[in-house]
């Protein structure tokens, strides 16, 4: 087992850790650990919402949820000798339960606090528990499924510069501001509430909490991007905007379907990463990744080969509006079909809807230039059923 | 081989065909052959644009297009039993070039005359040829890449009743005015310019004309979904709107990448498709298939293990401006981001898009919830390189 | 379509042909064609008994079956520039069923008329013809089970060198000679009865069918390997032992599952190979490959996830006798033991026996070290049935 | 984490543990613990040499191993409810390794000393040793490859009944009769020495221990099968030969390529193997599974696309001598064939063997019936070198 860099108690909460680490993205939260490059360290993690979830058949929990406190991340990790303009090579060597905790979440948010993809149909809390038995899944609130985890961190990302930061919350606060009392709110902007940086107090970290950005959406650091597929295995490039990299990640899941679109979407769970960390130097410019993280997904993920695909197209499914070229739309016209179809085997809408969000499903852009319709697909494998589930 | 219900000649455009097809959506456009359910035929099909491209290096045929004749296709076919409310089963057996015609184009439209995706960035006509070498195929206008097709209809479909045509119509029309003058145009709109509609002359013709949808999106009957994944072996479940269900289908592609890009983006070519059709009475109720096809894909996809894959997220690209879970502005700032790695390796931004366009790459809605982004992906299959492409 | 050097008429034998082929092996047998590096061709081929066997429900024509006659090979192909030492660098572009000649047969021979892996369960003829739509298969014979096909060459090679030829003939007339009225025999010696050696006549043709090695064993010049993975899209490397290397093939299946193991054993078919040719000047020593032909296989060979594995060791199913080590025993076990299973669906040990060879079952040498149990395994993919197959 | 039913401490041998395991198969032996059907539980194990081996640059501990140690079993476990007749379900939930023993070991046995399948080849010990780095391993003694592993229990089964304990003991006996001083010899017998039977001492130990069949090839109950495909996720159907079924399991390896070909030939380690137990009553008559056990693999096997593949023909590769239908023969030639092969990249034969028996390479029965040369085949995934290995 690789040294463990940062270590997590999962009866406390992310501030009172020996080590803790931080729910906000800033360049100026100071650094946990410092590694060099070709080391290899273990990161233990927190779930997403600092242990805010329980293992029981209440969904209150997720109605009530504090969203102020999450992401709580592990890090940042320093690596010595990265720069602004280089890569930082992160490869994914494991990920897995934390001893004792072999169980994780997912939940349908409440329209009025969080919401989700699906929240104009589904707008009460729900909440789904899953089981882990080595590298299957089952929760017993959704009965007939059971699959194979394609573990991931949801959130994996580098520090901001003080300029990437200041360019996110100007866009996103011009975005609030075209609508400010939204419900659910169009971004989630800086706010000192809950906020966690380390073990930085004092005027430092008010500066911080005032001006440190939300971890909710993916961003050029990579961040929260909630990609199923950067899985066991998978090789990140990271375009470095601060010396040192400063790493830092969260929100495992278990397993997550394409969107996440519950939200509270994969199967939240606490764990271990095992990283290999390394540097290109010079490569933001020589490889051109400048905007995002590019990614080579490992070789292990769960491996399917029946799917029941699902179209949608960007029609609006209450006014019967034509969209245009909305794949958004044409993906939860996708859902709501699969959905509608998952109902005659006998689900109920929240769990279809939970279903979708955790199980392995593909969301494929198929055609996003046949005006004015995107059509996307929604894609299940069908060996997660316990029966056959294709039309006779 | 199965029975060849409908034939093509190259050298003749579609009205002059023996059994001419249509390019048209209309529920009373007359069916050109009838089958019973447990059937096996094959359908010849012209390329989309009815013949309109040359193999040959200048893209003005491409510019110039005349997008009214779009999508040349063939059929009806009237199955014989099928009524509103069933299932139509369609199963795709195979697909393939015609003899002597081995070849397919990719192109951009030009701003003006069509667009694209990426229209903005690359608003010149521009064209690849693709030879096709059995499975495989190259082009003399993009060196150094090779893949397997992963052939398919890009338009299949069955007749809307009149109802949903008149549906259609309406909520195509709204959003057209919403910018009537804008290039390129939002959606197309009836049009007898150019319209073929079988065999039908006179008052007949007239009306239809007048009425039938265009075949530019894909819609409730399937119709143009650009789906790759709709290939070889696949067992489609089409709701029937009209009784004989009207099947008709065309704008073959012999490889297409997720989104279909650059418009006129898949390969493109003529071909025959062999089909087995069956029924499922009363099939839409029973399996909630109400609003699209949903489908099964077949074994034989060309099959990768090794993907270098891109991220977007939904800020633009020219301003910066943040929208708000955007998975078209994701995907294409994923293809944008794709784009500028392939420039690295030596290719021109053109070439780039349209080999993103053709090639088998997967585009993906990672992330639909993490407000205020969303975040896409493109994976691109390494293998298709003649050398190895990933950073070192 | 590339252009076609080696044309077959099914309605007559292949001495007949225009240009016939052969059915043995020799360096002196004139080429038919001559092809540059570079070059990419068509070669016909009738099915491997030269059309024997009947699409009907008789299986005399099996049983009656005239084994002198095979395999009747289309070739040799002479490659401009090929000479000994060289690699030739095959690639198979496509493989297909001839028009209005979309069916095959499978068969289990007599036991006094070639015999196959389960003779001794199995000595009488049996037949199985399926019917092709499209990539799947199916057979009036065995009954609720559709695969697509993993069409490929069951036999395709270079010419021998004298020195190669001789040595074969040497040592496979020496093993007969252990037992030379062995039912059935040891191995296929010489015989100029029913050989076909393109249009060479008198005396020339009288030395080389009293020398041309039978066809039936793959040896250093590929030959009939009857590897089902070296289907569409692969690329073969072949030592070349003559100036020309002169490549010959046939032997098509539609599909097979690993070790055809009822001889007649793959889904025989007459067809087409679309092919693409190149040398590695010195490749030979190069890269070591001088004992055998090395190949990578394509990227759509049908794809399935989910197989039963059925185990078997090297104990002789008749007397209990240890075997040390026996690989063909242990897989006969296999087979046995897969066959078992299937007769609890309702097959007959002969449908099964067929199925087996026929579908694409992968079969594996799992342990060999073991002693003295070899264990091969025997995967059967469980989406080719109708049904769901595993134990409840 | 489940129940750890069985545990191992690594610097104990397996007579010292305070439940000690046993090394041989005897009907006999005292079950260790109790399950019911539907438990799920783990186990851990030691390396199947108990600990021999070292993680240094020295193989002299591979070369003077006590083979009469072989294989140290964690168990039996009793299933309640299990009884002869029945089929024993077994799913392997999980297996990886104990912290703080993140690595393997492979060897090259003596000839004198056990042997391997190219014993003639490469007669000297030899070892190199594995690092795991989550997912993948890499060995210092065998540069430039890494690939993920395919782990798996190389040994797990159930208990004998006397009836087949004495068919096994009985034909093992006869085989070793005909050449009792080969070397290797032809198959272990039963050997009080250096034998374990858990906590059992005395006359009874004296008894068993005379009578215990060793472990080392795979049998009617399972055994030491070495299938690398008996990975993670796999569902096993066990016939059950004595009340209790008594399952035993041991001999982990991170990886192992098919046919184990240097005997001590996974990647060998201490592990953990979590599981689920259940029974099908009568299943054994109702599947008709009476030989050996049955499974269906699990979905995260290490998933590669492009493979080069070598063939092989059953010729003695010393003497020339053509064998009839050898397929252990016909893989030993493939295997020769690649490691000559990989010479030319410039790996030692010893490295070639040891990469052939631990990497997920493919080894398959091709062709089994083309008299008098089976046909095998050995597919080594390109992947797994850091460099493209395929000729130009």
């Amino acid at each position: 087992m690789p040294e463990v860099l940062f270590k997590v108690d999962l009866t406390k909460p992310m501030e009172e850790q020996d080590l803790p680490g931080h729910n906000r993205w800033h360049p100026d939260i100071p650094a946990v650990a410092a590694v060099n490059p070709g080391a290899m360290f273990r990161i233990e993690c927190k779930d997403w919402t600092d242990g805010q979830i329980q293992n029981n058949d209440d969904p209150s929990d997720i109605r009530d949820v504090n969203l102020k406190r999450v992401h709580v991340l592990s890090g940042p990790i320093w690596v010595n000798g990265a720069e602004p303009g280089d890569l930082l090579v992160v490869d994914i060597l494991d990920i897995g339960a934390l001893q004792g905790a072999e169980w994780g979440f997912a939940g349908i948010f409440a329209r009025e606090n969080g919401g989700g993809f699906l929240t104009e149909h589904y707008p009460e809390a729900a909440k789904s528990i899953w089981d882990f038995h080595g590298i299957y899944t089952t929760s017993r609130h959704i009965p007939g499924v059971r699959f194979a985890g394609i573990t991931h961190p949801g959130l994996i990302g580098v520090a901001p510069s003080h300029e990437l930061l200041a360019k996110w919350n100007k866009r996103e606060r011009e975005l609030v501001a075209t609508d400010p009392h939204r419900v659910p709110e169009l971004a989630t902007l800086p706010d000192p509430t809950s906020t966690v940086l380390g073990s930085l107090t004092g005027a430092e970290y008010e500066r911080i909490a005032a001006e440190g950005a939300r971890t909710v959406p993916p961003r050029e650091n990579g961040g929260n991007c909630d990609i199923k597929n950067l899985s066991r295995g998978s090789r990140i490039y990271f375009p470095v905007f601060v010396k040192g990299a400063k790493l830092s990640m969260g929100d495992i899941h278990f397993s997550q379907g394409d969107g996440e679109i519950s939200f509270c979407g994969g199967i939240e769970m606490a764990g271990f990463i095992d990283l290999h960390v390394d540097i290109i130097k010079g490569g933001m410019a020589k490889y051109g990744i400048v905007n995002n993280p590019v990614f080579k997904p490992g070789p292990v993920e769960p491996h399917y080969s029946e799917f029941l695909v699902f179209e949608g197209i960007s029609v609006d499914e209450f006014s019967g509006k034509q969209h245009y070229l909305d794949a958004h739309l044409a993906y939860r016209r996708a859902c709501l079909n699969a959905i509608e179809y998952l109902k005659t085997l006998g689900y109920t809408g929240e769990q279809a809807y939970m279903l979708l969000s955790t199980a392995p499903v593909e969301g494929r852009i198929s055609g996003i230039v046949d005006i004015p319709n995107a059509c996307c697909t929604l894609a299940i494998p069908t060996a997660i059923f316990d029966r056959d589930i294709t039309p006779k």
